[in-house]
């Protein structure tokens, strides 16, 4: 199986990593917008040969994957669709999928049936094919939005080459990934993101930052996510991360009033509740 | 030199282990509420010995570490004031100081001067002596604010105990010191929680926590933290931690105007300034 990876990234890198290691593929062609990356990514195995663009990149390619940030997807589209061999899938790693699938029927046109939507659900906050590894699914959700053009044997075909790297599938519209995703997901970014951001414009930033310790390193952790990559998605999912935003200002108001009011008792209990809540989820969903 | 340690749970037991591999103590006594507790800490060699209270615990001891959550502080100095030698030194694990300096002088009286007030910032959302561990200091600050009573041979001699543990200590006002973490420590817990127990409560909390991941899990680790030591923080910390969320809510309030009217630009500029200042931050001040 020949595969085309358009973006090179740590989730691009990663998936080719681990299909090679499942031997699920003989050549990875990679294309991208750095050519440093790109020969990051051959120096690494990751790819075996770099395309000049996206057209000739999925010429004869069996599969192609795109993950650029989703922003650059509905171009992406456009150029793969002529020349994209009749039996070939198209899958993506994109972080929100109303918009994808909306730019899909827009690039692709009467190719639409070859595009099942995937969204592997196992960022970090390192990007570039640097930081690629053949184990990054590992156990790990991969989301499908199946489209209605996409036939039974495309899907499983999709879904059993994610499970080849380790991740465990299921499937929703994408509107309800958009709204999953937007409060697991989106809001803690963004809420990392303003934390760092408030701080780091106080007069006295370096005396904060000097003290920060564990707990702000793991809190904020993914503030050093790609901004690229999150602007697209705050973008593109931008009505649920609002709805989730108003949801959680409500909720920190609330909390707010009762740190104001000295409320000790009923903040025990909201701790208590949240610990339990996030402990339980701890034991039955993660490793 | 003789050790009694008042609440034996993460920082106690890890200071007590630190203390014992540095050879700076002989013989380590132990008081607290869950006998449960005790008994894991003395199976550990934690401690040496168990006491029945406070007041038989401090009887000899050169050293006293509280190390309970900051609500029981007043009552522990009340019980220890008659009982300390003359030449025993006080210090303490609160993650709050102007409430603690409090309780001191009205606990202690006339024995004020032996107290050096002291916070190891180097929690975890791990608790109890099972937690403890040598190495928990290595590298991390403890904050000193030493009072006007203190001699300047008695905060020299608490500095240099909490450096055999492998820490990195300063000293300010407590008043500076509760400024300071009410930003990087007490703000961010308190976030956590909130997002924890927004989540839990709705409808379909079940998908929700299904597809959370390796950012979620990151985001939320000190929501898994003592509920009754963060109850005591938001009490005694209230003014400043409520002068934070007030900043944060309004930080918030304009990063959900971005995200509603789709400015990529200017979210792309908030991601990058915040990645950075993160990134910069953790190259300088972290191991």
């Amino acid at each position: 199986m020949r595969v085309a990876i358009i973006g090179v990234g740590l989730i691009g890198g990663s998936f080719a990593l681990a299909l090679k290691k499942a031997r699920r593929c003989r050549e990875v062609v990679g294309v991208g917008r750095s050519r440093k990356n790109l020969v990051v990514a051959r120096r690494r195995g990751i790819i075996d040969s770099i395309s000049a663009d996206v057209a000739q990149a999925v010429q004869g390619a069996d599969l192609v994957l795109l993950t650029t940030p989703v922003g650059q997807f509905e171009r992406a589209f456009r150029a793969m669709a002529p020349h994209l061999k009749p039996s070939a899938l198209v899958t993506d790693g994109g972080s929100t999928k109303r918009d994808v699938v909306a730019a899909a029927r827009r690039g692709l046109g009467r190719r639409i049936g070859q595009f099942v939507p995937a969204h592997p659900v196992a960022g970090a906050e390192k990007s570039g094919a640097a930081a690629a590894s053949a184990d990054l699914f590992k156990g790990r959700r991969v989301i499908l939005t199946p489209l209605k053009e996409n036939t039974p044997a495309s899907v499983r075909r999709v879904k059993s080459l994610w499970q080849a790297c380790g991740a465990r599938v299921n499937a929703m519209s994408p509107a309800a990934h958009d709204k999953v995703l937007a409060a697991v997901s989106h809001l803690p970014h963004v809420l990392a993101y303003a934390l760092v951001s408030e701080l780091k414009g106080r007069a006295n930033a370096a005396a904060l930052f000097a003290h920060a310790a564990g707990g702000f390193r793991d809190f904020t952790r993914i503030a050093s996510s790609h901004p690229e990559m999150w602007r697209d998605i705050c973008v593109a999912n931008r009505d649920e991360i609002v709805r989730e935003l108003r949801r959680y200002l409500r909720r920190l108001k609330r909390v707010e009033k009762l740190v104001r009011g000295g409320r000790g008792a009923a903040l025990e209990r909201l701790f208590e509740q949240a610990r339990e809540a996030r402990d339980r989820w701890l034991k039955a969903a993660w490793r």
